[in-house]
């Protein structure tokens, strides 16, 4: 089970985590690709990134924006998981 | 450039058309698939008849739930090319 981060904790993460920001219990990151095709092989990327680390960001394609919203529903807020996918994510981006 | 329908042409669209439901400009569906990766493949496939159709619905990938949203954006609402492409989705749900 994964430990919620405290507020100083999560902005320590989000000051390394580029283009992310916080919206309440979430982060989340907009990427814009190339094209429609682009922007969905990128979120089938980001699944299987996903899947591998089981935890889920909601993904929402919008033309050739993928919007990530990433959150550990279980703890009931931002925990470690959600920056570690994050950095993972940004890696591929 | 697609004709905007009328509220009752799209009364009558709806009324042959399983699972959507009218939002506003919008019309909307949610499937659920067996697993994350599942619901992945399903918005590949989604987004294989959407780029064939040069249209291209928003789509929401939260878990194993999918939730895709139809507009003509360049109409300012629904247009058959809406109910198009959700009748061909449909068809490979």
């Amino acid at each position: 089970m994964s430990k919620l981060l405290t507020p100083t904790e999560i902005e320590q993460e989000l000051a390394t985590l580029q283009s992310w920001t916080q919206a309440g219990n979430q982060i989340t990151r907009t990427f814009t690709l190339p094209s429609f095709p682009a922007a969905l092989a990128f979120a089938s990327a980001v699944g299987h990134l996903a899947e591998r680390a089981d935890h889920h960001p909601d993904i929402l394609i919008q033309y050739r924006k993928v919007t990530l919203t990433l959150s550990t529903h279980s703890a009931g807020g931002l925990t470690e998981k959600d920056f570690h996918l994050a950095t993972e994510i940004n890696a591929i981006a």
